[in-house]
C-alpha cells in the first residue's frame, strides 16, 4: 500500500451505483487518498459489483471487496427470493420498504472501520441520501452521530485520542442534486448501474430504477444507460423537459 | 424455525471457546429460545468453528456460522501471517494486544443485529469478560452503553419503539469465576477450544491458553482439554491446589 505524505486517508464505500460512484469523485476531488470499499454480500445479481469495479479502476484507487454472505441472516429482497418491491414514484422513501437489509449500514460501517483503523484512515463516507433517509433508520443523521459516538469507543486509535468519523457527504441532496454534481464532476455514469435487478440493461421498473431516472430527469440530463422499459412520468417529460 | 410462544429469543455469539459456551449454558438457563451466531472469519485454523459446532450440537440450539473474510481487512495476529504473542501471565491484558482484531466486536454486533431483527430475538449476547476489557477498547462497558444507543437507532424494530440490547453478562467475571460457572452448569468444557494455535492439542503457550490455564488453576477444577505444554505457574500449583 503506498501511502503520499500530507494526504489525508480516507475509506469510500463503493456499491457501483450513482451515488457512491459521485461520492467517490467529491471525495477525490477534496484530495484524499482513497480506499474503496464494497461488498460481495450474496447480492442476486453480480452487476452492481462489476461497475464497482469499473468505477474504482476508472479513479486508479484501491479497492478492496469484502466477501459477506448476508443471505446467513436473510430478510430482503436485495439478498433473498422474494419479489422486488414497485412502488408508484409518489410512494417511494415513505414507508420502511421490503429492500430494507436489517443493519446493513451499521454492518458495512463496522467493517469500513476496522479497514480504516488498520490502513490509518481517518475518514469514512458512505453514499446514503435524503430519499433513503425517510425510509431507512440507518439513513437518518441521529443514526450517524451516534455511531460516530460508538466508533470513538470501539477503536484503539479512539482510546489512544484519535478519531475516525463517519460522513454522508450526500445524506440532503436529492438524487437531481446528485445526477447534478456528477455532472459537474464528469463522473463516467455510463459505468454506474444502481438497478436492483440484474438483467442486460436496467429494468426501469424497480424503486432504485425509477428515483435514479426521476432525478435525471428532474436534473435535465439524459441518463446514459440504456433501460429495458422507460416509467410513465419519464417519457411523458421526456420531450420537454431533458435537455441533452 | 420454530418459534415458541412465551419465550424471549436471543442471540447468543459463540466462538466456541471456554466463554462463549459458558455463556451460551447461562442464556439457556435462563429460559431464552437461542439462536447461537459463529464466524468463519478467516481463522489461522478451524479447530474453533469446530468447538463452537459440537457445543451448538450438545445444546441442541440453531446455528448460524457467518461468513466474514477479515483478511481482506489485515491488521491482527489472528488472521494474518504473523506471530501470535506470547506474553508472561502477570502482562497480559495490560497493554492492547497484538490480537486486537480492529472493530472485531463492532463487526460481530452488528452482524448480530442483522439477524436479531430478522428472527426477532431481543437479546444479543457477547462473551467479553473483565480480563478483556483492559486490554481491548470493545470490550469497555462504556462501550457496550453506547452500541445499545446506536443499535437502537439503527432498525427498524428500534424506530418502532421496540429494542434489542446487546449484554455482555461475563463483563465482570474473571477466568476462575467463568470456570466455576461453566462447573456449576455442567458445560461440556472437553469440547471447547480456545488456544489461538490449531494444533491437535492446545499449545498451553499462547496468551489464550495461558489465561485459560489460570482460571482453571484458580478455581481449583482440572482443565479437561489436553495441552502440549503446561506453562510453569500451573504445574507448579497443581499437586496442591488441583482439587478434580
Amino acid at each position: 500500500m503506498q501511502s503520499h505524505p500530507g494526504k489525508n486517508r480516507a475509506v469510500s464505500l463503493l456499491s457501483g451505483g450513482l451515488d457512491s460512484s459521485t461520492m467517490l469523485a467529491l471525495v477525490l476531488s477534496k484530495g484524499y487518498e482513497v480506499t474503496a470499499l464494497s461488498f460481495d454480500y450474496g447480492q442476486r445479481h453480480k452487476k452492481e459489483l462489476e461497475s464497482a469495479r469499473k468505477i474504482a479502476d476508472y479513479y486508479k484507487v484501491e479497492h478492496r471487496i469484502m466477501k459477506l454472505d448476508l443471505r446467513t441472516i436473510g430478510g430482503s429482497a436485495l439478498t433473498d427470493q422474494i419479489e422486488v418491491p414497485d412502488a408508484p414514484i409518489d410512494q417511494i422513501g415513505k414507508e420502511i420498504p421490503m429492500t430494507y437489509v436489517p443493519a446493513r449500514n451499521t454492518i458495512l460501517l463496522s467493517i469500513a472501520l476496522g479497514l480504516a483503523e488498520v490502513i490509518k484512515a481517518d475518514r469514512i463516507f458512505i453514499g446514503a441520501n435524503h430519499l433513503d433517509y425517510s425510509g431507512y433508520p440507518d439513513c437518518r443523521p441521529e443514526y450517524f452521530e451516534s455511531i460516530n459516538k460508538t466508533f470513538k469507543l470501539a477503536t484503539k486509535v479512539g482510546v489512544e485520542g484519535g478519531d475516525i468519523k463517519v460522513e454522508a457527504p450526500l445524506l440532503k441532496f436529492t438524487k437531481a442534486d446528485i445526477v447534478r454534481i456528477a455532472d459537474e464532476l464528469k463522473v463516467p455514469l455510463e459505468l454506474t448501474w444502481s438497478c436492483y435487478k440484474g438483467g442486460e440493461k436496467a429494468c426501469g421498473t424497480c424503486d432504485s430504477c425509477k428515483l435514479r431516472l426521476k432525478g435525471f430527469m428532474e436534473a435535465g440530463i439524459e441518463d446514459p444507460i440504456p433501460y429495458e422499459h422507460y416509467p410513465d412520468f419519464y417519457v411523458k417529460n421526456r420531450k420537454d423537459k431533458l435537455v441533452r
